[in-house]
């Protein structure tokens, strides 16, 4: 009989929308989820937003066996010769994910590096790739001219291991057979080039590899504090979702309130009023808030000021960071948890790796020369 | 005091000229040595002409570690529909090897894939790399031109792997750190782009690996029986090392001897005489074969026919090829010592292989990122 999951497999297309719907249905079997994160540093709201949240949902889905996957490879490239910051990153990041909840006994948190079978694998797979096609990956493309953008003050270069890294991120999704990947839209194309390659693999050897299916999050736009929607390294236009209440203060009264207004009797804009934007995500009485709103554009009566909306705004986002503020506290002065936490994670999933890596050599025959060779010589005698 | 060796590495620019005066000279220390073939089934004269004689050589030399690589990744990528092609290549070169004299209690017979620390070294690398260094490498260029003028009359692809090899064959060197190789001269280019990352890595973390020679070897010029220089994988025009006496005769008697002459009255022409070539060779008595010459070109008297030269060539070539012939019958029915061979020498390398690499990411900073975050933030209280 044909299972539920089976079921899903065939009726959605390879992209399923909003993450909640699907985490709030219940498998019959335990699916393999990938989720990753290039290491850091200290998180913002963003990732908060973007990411945890949804995390904390996939987390609590018993039919789910969650990887979180701290992609230090992507990050590495560029700090060569600084791999003191990818270090602080790494463990500042872990820091966070266990601050918002995110828990080593119910996930797996895995450090790339620490499981060599992601190179071995994306080697071999680097062979089912024409050149061509791993060029031609838009996403790619994309990043390529940012970069060349990005540093062209700078003596610029492409590492080759940039163009390699759509098929290494493949790898980071067959090795463990993962089946669903919450994705950006703009890395669908990396999703489609996984099924390429696995169609191909499963289509040579006869495995049953499952294809991933990119699982699109539902998450609402949060804007840089400064109307900026460039990442900023440093998190001066971010809050850090470990903040203190004085840098909450600071932050939130930087925001962008009204660039519009442009005089005394002109309507209050609230389209690009980064407080209400922030309220919307952060703040729970709706209702409240669309009162507010109305009474913040029709000012000549019962005026809201910016200055109310901010210290509101403070303090609803002191309530949601303030647990997170305390749990990072004890994490950064409990740092062998957190070592613990990846060393363990890492270790479920290499010992996966490993079977998954001798099964697939196995079935390509890569495994013991001698055997087969031992084989074909008794058929031929 | 400076040793022989150094006093040798600072004397020689980065290519050392003719392996035979090489082996002759005794070190002061063991250098590591490595030579690779791409695994391509039964051997003809060409490669024992072109590399088993030298790698014999390289084998008696007590001051020389030989590792003879047996380098799969490089033939896989054409072969993954049919991997059974690749395993019995594989051991069939492997028994040639063995059946020359190769000895594996003296050298070690790596196979590449049975390392899975080349693969991880290869990622690390990649990010060395800049991706249009990697691309101009100029044997990188003509290697691609070959592939796609041999494959216009298919669906042409060149892979993604292919695009990497160079920097692969670089993992391959610095692995077991490898300090000469012995190459042909078109792979110079690979053997300076190995210099060139191996010398950004040590100015990086301060590493002492070394940067490996190109020693290129003093080889004859061996010509196929037909006077043609492609390439036959079915042998037909070439002499495997382990013919039997019948083949020996079929294509010494196929052989071109004056494709020039044009009349019974010109001179006979030994320029292009495929006969005298293999006697060049292979032939020890060089006064009685300088007499055989000129009694050819002068045929008139004591004339010297082919018939005489082919049934001498026939002799020769029977004289070395029959102990071979024997040796590898002998292998051929104790498959078991072979895959010992290579999984003993595959297993030697590694031992050293987790250690080069655990040391590699010990000064990179990514043993344990934990254990880094904890000296730092020791140091910021």
């Amino acid at each position: 009989m044909e299972s539920l999951w089976e079921k899903e497999i065939k009726k959605t297309p390879h992209v399923i929308n909003w993450l909640r719907e699907f985490n709030q249905q219940i498998w019959d079997k335990l699916v393999n989820c990938l989720t990753w994160m290039r290491p850091s540093g200290k998180l913002h709201l963003g990732h908060y937003v973007w990411a945890l949240q949804n995390w904390l949902e996939l987390q609590n889905n018993k039919n789910i066996k969650n990887y979180f996957l701290i992609a230090d490879y992507q990050v590495l490239g560029d700090h060569l010769w600084e791999t003191e910051k990818l270090r602080k990153s790494v463990i500042d990041m872990v820091i966070d994910w266990m601050a918002v909840g995110l828990d080593p006994n119910k996930s797996n948190f895995v450090v790339q590096s620490y499981v060599p079978e992601f190179a071995e694998l994306f080697n071999y797979l680097t062979m089912f790739v024409p050149y061509n096609v791993a060029t031609n990956n838009p996403t790619l493309k994309d990043e390529i001219k940012k970069i060349e953008k990005r540093w062209e003050w700078q003596n610029s270069w492409i590492s080759l291991w940039f163009i390699n890294y759509p098929v290494s991120q493949v790898a980071d999704i067959l090795l463990p057979k993962w089946e669903i990947v919450p994705v950006w839209e703009d890395q669908i194309p990396h999703i489609e080039l996984a099924r390429k390659i696995i169609k191909k693999v499963n289509a040579m050897y006869g495995t049953n590899y499952p294809l991933p299916k990119a699982l699109i999050s539902e998450v609402p736009r949060l804007v840089w504090i400064d109307w900026n929607d460039k990442m900023s390294k440093s998190l001066w236009n971010t809050i850090s979702i470990s903040a203190s209440f004085e840098e909450i203060k600071t932050q939130v009264n930087k925001m962008y309130t009204d660039p519009n207004k442009t005089s005394v009797q002109s309507k209050w804009n609230i389209k690009n009023h980064v407080v209400f934007k922030y309220l919307d995500i952060f703040y729970k009485d709706k209702k409240y808030l669309e009162d507010l709103k109305k009474r913040y554009i029709e000012w000549w009566e019962n005026s809201i000021w910016d200055w109310y909306l901010k210290k509101l705004l403070v303090e609803v986002l002191n309530e949601i960071i303030s647990p997170i503020r305390e749990r990072r506290k004890y994490y950064e002065e409990h740092i062998d948890e957190v070592v613990e936490a990846i060393e363990k994670g890492s270790a479920n999933l290499r010992s996966e790796a490993i079977v998954m890596l001798k099964d697939l050599r196995e079935v390509m025959g890569l495994l013991d020369y001698g055997k087969e060779f031992k084989k074909y010589v008794r058929f031929n005698k």
